[in-house]
């Protein structure tokens, strides 16, 4: 399974910073780098310098010095590849990266192409395709929950239940297949009742793992929610509020801009995505009511739904939205929000607990944005309404859509076979749809493969990795 | 000088990558690490590894896995910083990099400053002031050029040169000094001739590095080029067609965005600075009006004007545009540029060279920026536009506004011993005034500082350098 080109790439974030790293794998990866490389320590090269030592020294062109790096040496098959790999610190200028690099290509190298150090790594069998495709989901996790989905999926959580899974299988189709071999002798090696149980076990474990993805699913992109509302109702001032508060470490180390984060929070390790919506109000402004539609139609696409509402200015609008809103909210979770209450009075608020709306099924949270007051109890009330189940470390769950078709499909092999077994169905067919559900299965850890559905699967990873 | 706060600071560029590196950089940095490191060979402690060898585990936070990483461990003085030193290699996802940092800030650490690993370097004697200044340099350069300046300032080019000047100081203002002592017997231990040759020599090195601060300025900023002509001359697609040649594999890499690099382009590894302009008619309306002056403002920051016309689309406008233009390139460099030649006839264009504005000072390319013909033309205009001097890798450039402004300050000092050595000053005077220029040039190596110069110089650093 070796390749044999050496491929290099800087791993690190695109851009400028103290350090990147360029990573160089493949059989010439030692002796290209060495060509490139003068080390401080005489006679110290990259070849001959201990594995997993580091050497210090500079990257010459053209006799000029082009940076001071230090340059780690991995052996094969001890590496993230399982090929020989050098990796070159470098200054964080982007032009030192792209002069190394530029250096590396004209000495043999090639430039990798996306997910390329990953997808050696599965070819090289250091790591089966679901636990590849893990690495790229634990790059891009962005909250606790999602972090450690991704990372027990790299971890082999995944791969070890699915061998599991196809351990059973084999044996159920090895007793099938037994049967057959005998099938004029008329003799049964288990009785048909056993083997309904077993299929039961299988298909219950896939079931599980198929339906965990509505969780996982949401654990990894967030929990889409709407905050509907007048523009003057605090919208913006209550996103700020909840970014800020958990966001600020972030911006801190990297002067992230808010652009990029805007929108997505973490609440105790959930992540929950803000859908930016227009305000909502009765017009006949023909554009206006186009922006307006397309909030209802981003309602559709939550399952959480603020209603905030200013406390200081009510008018015939509220009904208007309450029309509007309430139908859309059946299968999703209200949180109606009375904002700005520091304005008015507790009898004030009394009655609009005991009088709002009083049949709609919502949660309704009093608070200020302004002076952060109660803040707490609408994080509270978005756990909540996120309705997560709780999960255990070792929980696995299925966040990949990959993965989750491919189960979806052991799981009607699985079926049929549960139906087979119940009518009879001759043996060479049980066994068919056994060897289906292995094979879709399979398919997940990467036992089972195309060059297509590998290149779908690494091009959406990150050059570098 | 040792600092007794262990930091900790992402190293790699901001953002989410194949890999990040963590830098943890004081007396603490081997116990601190050692706290949520757990290796993969049990026993092999990032305390009691081999320095300068790699360590392979996982970082552990609340008995749950956060990553499996590489660390490396450099024991002071044998470090970037001269201090105990570890880096941490994990995915380079940017939550992970976060809840390291919290880990290692948990555990005693503080957030390093910008700068701060290079000012504690400095101030453990590991670089002089001028050096660490370099590296922020070496990490912004974005051309060879630029880059090869900051690249000899940070290898110490500008110290030796600096160290040279002050021992010379120093010898010289010892001799006058001895004279001083011996005064009342009126011995001179050295003629007056020799002292004024000694001073000149001294003057003139420095005077050589002050006036080299105007090509150093331009090396490393880049040369500020504007284009000016109508809106349909072509200009947009020139400026392409001089960034995709140079920058294609910048893209390819990194998938930096066009918004990032636009406007800056290298030739040859120069940089032009391309600024922006609207384009130039004779109009009437008001808003547009303030446009076209803005433009003109444009063309005074501007050293090289690239005037381009279409010469498919010859109009009133021309002449209009030649008169606004014209008077403002007197101390600039003019060139016009006549795009679209493909759809002309020979002919045609001997037309346009003999007749079009003869007196004009201006080089003058003719070239179809839609079929990339005669770009190469341009860009050799342009690099002799730029007029910069040959330059030897051993010169030494100022580039830092910082040592211009020591220089001049030096520059001064040794004018005034010269004019106090030809006019028989007392001797008391000129060794102050050696003294001065002594104390000048130390600003810059960092001999002499206070801590709101050092604030200065590193606050403009990125964070993890």
């Amino acid at each position: 399974m070796t390749q044999n080109t050496t491929i290099c790439a800087t791993s690190t974030p695109a851009g400028q910073g103290g350090i990147a790293v360029i990573r160089v794998s493949g059989p010439e990866a030692l002796a290209v780098c060495d060509k490139i490389f003068q080390p401080a320590s005489k006679g110290k090269t990259i070849s001959t310098q201990t594995p997993y030592t580091i050497n210090h020294g500079q990257i010459v062109k053209d006799n000029t010095v082009l940076d001071e790096v230090i340059v780690a040496a991995f052996h094969q098959p001890h590496s993230f590849t399982g090929e020989d790999v050098v990796e070159i610190s470098c200054h964080g200028s982007v032009y030192i990266q792209q002069e190394i690099l530029k250096l590396l290509i004209k000495k043999g190298c090639q430039l990798a192409r996306p997910g390329e150090f990953t997808q050696r790594a599965f070819l090289n069998g250091k790591m089966d395709l679901s636990q590849a495709e893990a690495v790229a989901d634990v790059i891009a996790s962005s909250s606790e929950a999602s972090h450690r989905l991704a990372m027990n999926q790299m971890r082999g959580g995944f791969s070890k239940e699915l061998q599991h899974l196809r351990s059973q299988l084999l044996n159920f189709v090895s007793l099938i297949e037994l049967e057959l071999d005998f099938g004029e002798e008329d003799v049964e090696f288990a009785d048909r009742s056993q083997l309904i149980q077993l299929a039961d076990d299988i298909q219950a474990i896939i079931a599980r793992l198929a339906h965990s993805f509505s969780v996982g699913n949401v654990l990894k992109n967030g929990i889409p929610v709407v905050i509907v509302g007048e523009t003057n109702a605090g919208k913006s001032t209550l996103l700020n509020l909840l970014l800020n508060e958990d966001r600020a470490i972030v911006s801190e180390i990297h002067g992230t801009t808010r652009d990029a984060i805007e929108d997505v929070i973490n609440i105790q390790g959930v992540t929950f995505r803000f859908i930016d919506t227009a305000g909502i109000r009765d017009t006949s402004d023909e554009v206006e009511k186009m922006g307006i539609n397309r909030t209802f139609k981003q309602i559709d696409r939550a399952s959480i739904i603020i209603w905030m509402i200013d406390t200081t200015h009510f008018n015939a609008e509220i009904e208007y939205i309450a029309d509007k809103i309430i139908p859309g909210t059946k299968r999703k979770k209200l949180i109606i929000v009375f904002n700005k209450i520091d304005k008015i009075s507790p009898e004030e608020q009394q009655i609009l607990e005991e009088e709002f709306l009083p049949n709609v099924p919502a949660e309704r949270i009093y608070l200020s944005a302004k002076y952060k007051k109660n803040t707490e109890k609408l994080e509270k009330a978005l756990l909540k309404a996120a309705n997560l189940p709780e999960l255990n470390t070792d929980d696995m769950i299925v966040t990949n859509l990959r993965h989750y078709e491919a189960l979806t499909k052991a799981l009607e092999s699985i079926e049929r076979v549960k139906d087979g077994l119940k009518t009879n169905l001759s043996g060479d067919f049980i066994a068919q749809d056994i060897r289906e559900c292995m094979h879709y299965l399979g398919e997940i850890t990467g036992e089972i493969t195309t060059d297509e559905v590998l290149g779908e699967i690494f091009k959406k990873f990150c050059i570098g990795k």
